[in-house]
């Protein structure tokens, strides 16, 4: 069905037309070309893949991210947009002779709308900027992935980002209602709008993690929500994973949804006690939980008697319950400062980013710690245990020729065990370049076809992020392209 | 970009290969082509327009859809797929010339997933079979159109229908996480799966809501909650409709999220009160609130007492509250008998569906009034407030001709009202046939001309449910296929 064009040529290529070009859009400061500037470019948060963008353009508004966008379309140069550069799948990852649309300078936060609930922002917006905005009011934006602090509500946007209060509020694209797109040929186009009910197709929601191969969301309609009245974060430490992992799923089925429930092995909590000493998460743990409640006074009180009644049904030494915002930031400190702990106590940590059915979460923790035997590399799991998110941390020293491949293949082998499961290969930090390889685990030949259906209809010319998502036999082996080719004859898909 | 087929050709055609081919997939028993049994399907809920189709089709599993619609693609022949039948914008409209595929045999609970809180069914499994399936053990399925006990899932996706808890709980497609499809050349595809979080674009979204245009959904994955500890339901009655709607606004911006919040007017009062005496809805209001609260039995007494409040402040001269199924089914009972009750009362009736922002609701209510006057047919107003999704039920007489014709005139006005304060033409009943001469006023040529895409990418001959959601010239005007091709003179979109 879908007959793609045939892959871009790799020909040295006179940039100097295309640099006028973007420089009379966007004047002579937004256009980058020099080396040693290109360089901050050439990876994401990702840093173990490399490629130097050949320019890039920093554009302010929706019309000069379509007249960039239009001068790619003509001269068939592939344009890849980036955000605040923390993704951790390598989805801003520069490709051989692209342009690098970076949305730093897009930054405003155009409209405040509280009555209705709403936030429209530039892509270029970091995330806490929005709870900043609106707190003061009431409000707050509820995706936070850890880097919040850095991160761009574009890049949130493009990959679907999480969080850890995810479990109750979901991910982004269940906070983002409406988009101003740039298409892969220039054209402006609005999706969605403040109002949740639209009907036609859901392009919003298409577009939200589609991870940059659509095209480039310029302005972004935010869904914000009223602060809850009360929080409170429990603290609850077990002798075993099997027990951690029982009071997770009995939590979930007395039908209580904690904003957060997050679990730590005894590994991490070894390194961030080292690290940070946080002195509340006991060395001798083999896990614990981080559960945190919100909503009314009455209502969160009501449930956190009732948590904890679980975690001592099953077998909690000791819980400790944080009500005030400083006990509370207390308490999290640890988990919050994880990731960086790990690099600490190796010179470096491959984070991997699974999904797997709650009821298996004693069976692949199980299979994790095998795994890392097997391949010799040690292994933190620090993870959103609620809705069943793993972050497995693997340490390893780059510097050690052959390392990075082999914990790309022990990250490789978890992601399997987590699809084998009824999982998922990501759960909040995309495919990017990273897990493409990956796709055919988890989506049948034909699945990923009807997909790519999409990705030609909306970006024919494959100029929009390409080699990200769907694998290429380029990365993944031509034996992918035999056995699509056996399997579908007719049609040349990757 | 997009170059659609020419029009279907309306020349009569021999349609024996084509039933005994179905018959083949089917059985002869499966294949309905007698003039009188195909009269039951020439309408769905939307009475006012009817199309007899050639032959209905019914089959029994996912492979049987697949081979008859691979008979609809060999032999160009436009597909319908029906439910119940029980839409109100006549998604399930034949055309001519059609097979209608009916799934009314495909009725199978497939698997029931406690555990991970997932149901998966057939398409024409009732929507109120699922709740009844898992309420046994504490659960339910959230959303609750007010055709539950007859509609089917199969329809509630096509149309991503809603229902009174919408506004806490959102609609069909935030309770849908997988589907398995047949598309427009009978592909079989999975989308989505039990874990919600999917890499890759989200296609379960983009088929949610779709009405048919994308091909038929044969097996859906459904989430289900855990039933509320407690439910309150509370009647506020007001002397004003600016009253009533400044207490929606309050409510809402207090931060309590009511699991629905109705709004009745005068007219629709005195109509139930007429036909179904429920005796505690105050004939000389001039608008109730019903608010219905869900939660932990604490939560639900806390946000009672301070909804109570806030309709008092805003002049509530009585309240009622109930907390035991019986005491609130009788609350319940005149807003669930509402449609009915304009039946009785008036010949016909024409139901609107607009969405409103919440804080243009006395603006918009006030002008819905001068419409009617103007008009000259009388408007009841019966809603979900709490998410601003009107529905008025315009009274006419069909046997007085033009009457037909006058009050979808002034529904149309009504839509168009509802777009110019910044809302949406459907909240809840889709487009369908009935509303998409209104598409542009929300939608620019531009914006629908991307939704295009996707369907052609999808269905390039337009075989799967034809002349629904898009405007077409036949039917909304040549001036709209003239001006399209103003601004796009490249390509014959319509």
């Amino acid at each position: 069905m879908v007959v793609l064009n045939p892959p871009r040529a790799n020909h040295p290529r006179d940039w100097q037309p295309i640099v006028n070009a973007l420089a009379a859009i966007v004047g002579k400061d937004g256009v980058v070309r020099r080396k040693e500037e290109l360089l901050v470019y050439e990876c994401d948060g990702l840093t173990s893949y490399r490629q130097r963008p050949d320019v890039v353009v920093l554009p302010r508004t929706t019309e000069e991210v379509a007249a960039v966008v239009q001068v790619c379309d003509r001269y068939q140069v592939p344009f890849i947009a980036r955000g605040a550069g923390t993704g951790l799948s390598g989805g801003a990852l520069p490709v051989e002779g692209c342009v690098l649309i970076v949305t730093a300078r897009m930054n405003r936060i155009l409209e405040i709308d509280l009555p209705n609930q709403r936030v429209v922002v530039q892509p270029g917006v970091i995330n806490n900027w929005v709870t900043q905005a609106v707190s003061g009011a009431g409000f707050y934006y509820a995706p936070d992935p850890s880097s919040q602090i850095i991160c761009s509500i574009g890049g949130n946007v493009a990959e679907n980002s999480g969080g850890v209060h995810c479990l109750k509020y979901g991910v982004t694209t269940n906070h983002v209602v409406g988009l101003k797109l740039v298409l892969p040929d220039g054209t402006i186009v609005d999706v969605g709008g403040k109002i949740p009910e639209q009907p036609g197709y859901d392009l919003t929601g298409i577009f939200v993690g589609s991870e940059g191969t659509l095209g480039i969301a310029t302005e972004v309609t935010l869904r914000i929500l009223k602060a809850p009245e009360a929080i409170h974060v429990l603290l609850a430490d077990f002798t075993s994973v099997e027990a951690a992992g029982q009071a997770v799923s009995d939590i979930i089925r007395s039908g209580i949804i904690p904003a957060g429930m997050e679990m730590m092995d005894n590994f991490s909590i070894n390194a961030v006690e080292d690290v940070v000493a946080t002195n509340c998460y006991p060395r001798d743990a083999v896990a614990i939980l981080l559960i945190e409640l919100d909503g009314l006074a009455v209502e969160v009180s009501a449930n956190s008697q009732q948590i904890e009644a679980i975690c001592r049904q099953n077998g909690a030494r000791c819980i400790r319950t944080a009500t005030d915002p400083i006990e509370r930031l207390t308490l999290w400190k640890g988990r919050k400062a994880a990731f960086a702990a790990m690099g600490k106590i190796s010179p470096d940590y491959y984070v991997q980013d699974g999904v797997i059915p709650r009821t298996k979460l004693q069976y692949v923790l199980r299979e994790i710690e095998s795994l890392s035997a097997k391949h010799g590399y040690r292994v933190a799991n620090v993870f959103h245990a609620g809705d069943g998110n793993l972050h497995p941390l693997i340490l390893f020293d780059n510097a050690v020729p052959g390392q990075l491949e082999a914990v790309e293949a022990l990250g490789g082998d978890i992601l399997k065990l987590c699809v084998q499961v009824g999982g998922s290969i990501s759960g909040e930090h995309g495919i990017g370049a990273d897990k493409r390889c990956y796709m055919p685990e988890m989506f049948s030949q034909v699945d990923l076809e009807t997909m790519l259906l999409v990705r030609s209809a909306i970006d024919p010319k494959r100029l929009a992020n390409p080699d990200k998502i769907f694998p290429t036999p380029r990365t993944c082996g031509e034996a992918a392209r035999a056995k699509a080719h056996e399997q579908f004859p007719h049609v040349d898909r990757f």
